[in-house]
């Protein structure tokens, strides 16, 4: 099945059948032909309904058989849940391509198994899903509105992906009246067969589109969903809006469409690594929409802000730290290319303060000065209603120097403060899709979003690294632990995953004797650690089967001999395997390493500062595997207590390659067993740069 | 000078002189005159001019002194500031009350002195100063405008103060076009004299302020800002927006108007511990003050959200978590209240879902029963534009639901998403000043400051501690130290000035011999720590003056000889005092205490978590000094990384009195001894509960 030319002729059906297409004006079976009719669709529209007759013109077929048609596009389903297996089975005879079932009452009321049977029958017949429960399709390269949504909907480069049916009609509703326009918005529903994936895979190829934006509650396949994203942003925004953020959002979640959100610090530090712009709410998401789809991706990272006010020049400076954007700072320069350009009152210093004695002809040429300065790549400007300016020639300015701008691929963004006046400026250029913002600081959260998206581009596509163990080997020990009935590794078979995997652990050796002890305690260097191995002790220290600190030869015998003596005391029946020299792990810096088979995404992978501060702090990070050298870089520095790793009052850096390696060779594990669910080592010693690191505890758990 | 009722006069004019009114209506001296005059101040306009003539059917008087009144309550003056001296000297012979000075040109650009000698005269003749460098005052209770603004001003219960002249205009704007009506908004410009707590202290008795709103860029005079703030924040909700959050932002305020931002995560935390809500932009902190000021105090914690739209649900609930907003969570009560009230197709779960196909009696509905049950204390009410609810009976249902809940004393907030209609609905409702929002996390956030200003109220108001401690033997030692014109302890007398304050320190003495260090090291336990002490070593442990872990005499005679010889090598010239024989200190929570006289808020105090994660991870919180026992407890369980003062992984909880103990006392240092600028314990260890605490290493600075 040829996915891509499949998919596309769902966005570009050429004959749409509606079946359970009604005259009753109140119901989605009109409500949905009424669109497409009105919304001048460029395909043959062909309701069916048993009872015949005619809807706005359109002669009604009582089947869908009687369509003198061979194949159909798309058939759109509004009847009523228990009739749409029946219909599917006649789409099946008609060769129809795709299914649209708006109907709801099948996995998000619970009924899983009629929505599987469905999707199972369509798969079988060649026939793809979208839904069910969902508001339809809108496709602007046809001009199809096929939705029981609003009229009126924009035209655009913004595609729109929701699985929330209610919020997807607010957002066209939204994206008309703040004059975004739209490519494309389609309702997922339950995602019986379509999912994000595929329709995103579509839209990266898409020319009509510009940016995608989808509002999601969980995640499905999340490594395809992965590679897709990866994908899709190096070569358009996509601006993710997701809900279940927080704990009782997350069982709100589940309980709305049955979807497990999963941890949400997961969800996001993922889609961080996939390149994707998170916005916490709807408004911030069309808001970065609104503004990056008209905009070029700026050249640089220097950006200015022309303001009238010193205090909103100051509060777009804090605003430009949040969100990331940097102010060009080259004093001399500014002073350069300013200095004549501006009053003697106003400040040549990033904010560039006009003063609020400014007129429209200083912010002609303060804009001019800076579009034609090859130094500055991206502009703020900044207006605040005066009693000087009256404002009457800023809509003029603002609509010639935006297109300047435009013209020299600089990105600008306004945004303008205060009363009547300013609202009404605001609107007439909204009209003309020029991004102006009424506070700072969502404006300067549009120029983060559009940097943030410019630097995901603008990085080095790097190959991903999964290294070559000895899986084989792990493998084996996996199906000896299985053969026993278990679930989790014991500490010893832990330590050969990791020798397999070539990940250093503490040196560790059983001793019989000892004069056995003596050699091999000999050949680990001092200080030793020994500990009785028996599996009828289980509390060794308990039994004071442990030593630690113990520094030379006569120590050794003395501590085996001790050892030996309690385990006998403590249980004179147990059977002693020998006693296990280890050396003595020296103190680094303790971080945590852990890989699992995630519920949304598949192999991911964590990192963080270790100790209790995991516990406490939370301080970790997660990346989907495979990943690149410089993504397990970033990874590493990415935790908030990074400097740590660079080596804080006088110490030197850590060894930051011997942590990439277990990175590396742990995503290996967890891609490549299958049968381990999770692997958590804690701690993870690191020491200076070139000193390596050392996997100290290591808990291996399977799949049950 | 009582100034209560000499703030009240200039809220309250009657008479006011306008030392620069003119007929050209391209001037400040004329548009102020003209808003006066067109606002309908109730009171005497006296226009001043040398030119005299008339303005807008008003005599203007050549000279101040030509006035007929013995008194003038208010002289605003908006001559050029080279004239203003010579006004203001006028002003006194004529018995002014208040200068509000319009002007600008004084220190905002350097020019100090002037700025300074004019305060300095007018405190001396009974004057006080509003300005310089502002754009006016409007004082609703006498219908003044007495600025350069906008004329339209909408009349309510906000009062704003602002030290931008233009976010100030901007605004009386936003304000009017938001139908956030006020009660009064000055420019404080410069603060010469009258800076925000005053005017704060007045606002806090009138009647007809329900809000205070203050946009600020610096603090001055810190310890009465506090203290005013913490009286205000017990009985209106007082907003702050204060730019210069950011490193850069606060560089940008002082060149902007010289005012010193301090350190912002300082102001945060002291905002918070006076209970002010800050909001991070002025929308927000204009969304706010829109919701409060219409809104009663809720009785309780359970918090409702009714739906039609799950997605929305869900929005608002991660909002609710982000925002502390608690969710009503009592399931069996929930569906008592709900479920004859709604479809069966919805959820009584809160989220209370009607789902998509409610209409407005099913919002009646859910109201009703919402307003009438005990358990619930405040709703979010949220409309998603839906095919089936046309929506049209929406504003019927917001409007006498939230008149039914005012009168019950409920909250209530409402956001509604959609296209032209929603926003159509919204203007309507705003029209109204009921509180409706676009988007859920706004709504949310506003319903999260109001139960932030209610649980403040609603604190029982406690007594600060400042316990009495041995002052005088802490200036003794400060003046010796003072005496050898040093602005650092040493070691030694920073730890007798723990000693006078009763903070347990490590058992330390001074050896001057190996003899000595011996019998002293036999008193203070093993094993111990020895430290070169000497004026001219500052860096001892590169000078290798420090040996750790000395464990019996022989050691305690070879480290002795050791230190004293590499000091020696270190610096030949160095004057020795002798070697530091400390007990070593057992491993707890290493936590950091310090005090300092902060910049802006005179006393401080920090605490955190000690060692090298202070650094790194900046865990550490303020407070203003002098707190109560409870705001002491809630500092340090404030960290991020609390949860270790609660002990983890099995471990006792930490000794709280222990470290409360200690915050007071250096509170009581800090205040009582203004010649200490800095005092810093890292760490402060901390052991288990009824263990005690122990200051090992302090650092104490004296002011320059």
């Amino acid at each position: 099945m040829n996915t891509e030319s499949d998919i596309k002729r769902l966005f570009n059906p050429k004959t749409i059948a509606v079946i359970g297409a009604t005259q009753d004006t109140s119901k989605i079976g009109f409500k949905v032909m009424d669109n497409m009719v009105s919304g001048g669709y460029k395909g043959k529209i062909y309701p069916v309904n048993p009872k015949g007759g005619e809807i706005l013109g359109y002669p009604v077929f009582q089947t869908l058989l009687d369509i003198p048609e061979e194949t159909i596009d798309i058939a759109l389903i509004v009847i009523p849940a228990k009739f749409v297996f029946d219909c599917v089975r006649l789409c099946a005879q008609k060769n129809v391509k795709h299914l649209v079932i708006i109907t709801s009452g099948f996995s998000e009321v619970g009924n899983h198994q009629e929505e599987d049977e469905i999707t199972a029958f369509a798969k079988a017949n060649g026939m793809r899903i979208l839904g069910p429960n969902m508001f339809g399709i809108y496709s602007r390269s046809v001009k199809l509105n096929a939705t029981f949504g609003p009229k009126n909907i924009q035209e655009g480069q913004v595609a729109i992906l929701t699985q929330s049916g209610a919020i997807g009609i607010g957002m066209i509703g939204k994206t008309a009246s703040a004059n975004i326009g739209l490519s494309a918005i389609i309702s997922i529903g339950n995602k019986a067969d379509l999912d994000e994936t595929e329709l995103i895979e579509y839209l990266i190829t898409d020319d009509d589109t510009k940016i995608i934006m989808i509002y999601m509650e969980g995640v499905k396949n999340g490594a395809n969903f992965v590679s897709v994203l990866r994908k899709a942003t190096k070569k358009k925004p996509v601006i993710i809006v997701k809900s279940g953020r927080s704990k009782r959002g997350a069982m709100a979640t589940a309980s709305h469409t049955g979807s497990l959100a999963g941890e949400d610090a997961v969800f996001d530090d993922i889609m961080m690594q996939c390149g994707v712009l998170r916005a916490e709410s709807i408004k911030e998401g069309l808001d970065w929409a609104k503004f990056l789809v008209e905009s070029p991706i700026p050249k640089g990272e220097n950006s200015i802000i022309i303001t009238n006010g010193g205090g909103l020049g100051v509060l777009a400076t804090d605003a430009c730290e949040k969100f990331g954007v940097n102010l060009y700072d080259d004093q001399a320069k500014l002073k350069d290319i300013y200095e004549n350009k501006i009053s003697s009152f106003g400040s040549t210093k990033n904010p560039i303060d006009l003063t609020g004695g400014a007129t429209g002809v200083d912010y002609e040429r303060a804009f001019d000065a800076s579009l034609t300065n090859n130094e500055i790549h991206s502009l703020l400007g900044l207006y605040c209603e005066t009693a000087v300016f009256d404002g009457g020639e800023l809509p003029q300015v603002i609509e010639s120097k935006y297109a300047e701008a435009k013209k020299v691929g600089k990105p600008v963004i306004f945004s303008l403060f205060g009363g009547a006046q300013v609202e009404s400026i605001t609107q007439q250029l909204t009209l003309k899709r020029i991004p102006v913002f009424g506070d700072v600081y969502e404006a300067v959260s549009c120029m983060g979003a559009l940097y943030r998206f410019a630097r995901g581009v603008q990085k080095p596509i790097e190959s991903t690294i999964i290294p070559t163990i000895n899986i084989a080997k792990i493998n084996q020990i996996i199906d000896s632990v299985k053969a026993q009935n278990r679930h989790f590794l014991l500490a010893g078979e832990a330590q050969d995953v990791m020798m397999a995997a070539q990940i250093p652990i503490p040196k560790s050796v059983l001793a019989h004797s000892t004069e056995e002890a003596v050699i091999l305690a000999n050949q680990i260097n001092y200080p030793v650690v020994m500990k009785i191995v028996s599996k009828d002790i289980i509390h060794k220290s308990d039994a004071g089967g442990v030593i630690v600190g113990i520094q030379t030869e006569q120590e050794v015998k003395d501590a085996f001999e001790t050892i030996m003596r309690n385990a006998k005391n403590y249980k004179s029946d147990a059977v002693i395997d020998g006693v296990e020299v280890t050396e003595m792990v020296k103190k680094g810096l303790e971080t945590i390493i852990g890989a699992r088979q995630d519920v949304s995404f598949g192999p991911i992978v964590m990192f963080g500062l270790g100790g209790v501060y995991v516990e406490v702090l939370k301080d970790v990070t997660f990346r989907a595997v495979p990943f690149s050298k410089n993504e397990a870089k970033d990874m590493l520095f990415s935790i908030k207590s990074a400097a740590m790793l660079k080596g804080v009052r006088g110490e030197q850096p850590k060894d930051i390659d011997g942590l990439m390696d277990i990175l590396f060779k742990i995503s290996a594990i967890i891609t490549q067993c299958p049968a381990i669910s999770d692997i958590e080592i804690n701690p993870v010693m690191v020491y200076e740069q070139g000193k390596g690191v050392k996997a100290v505890d290591i808990r291996i758990l399977l799949k049950k």
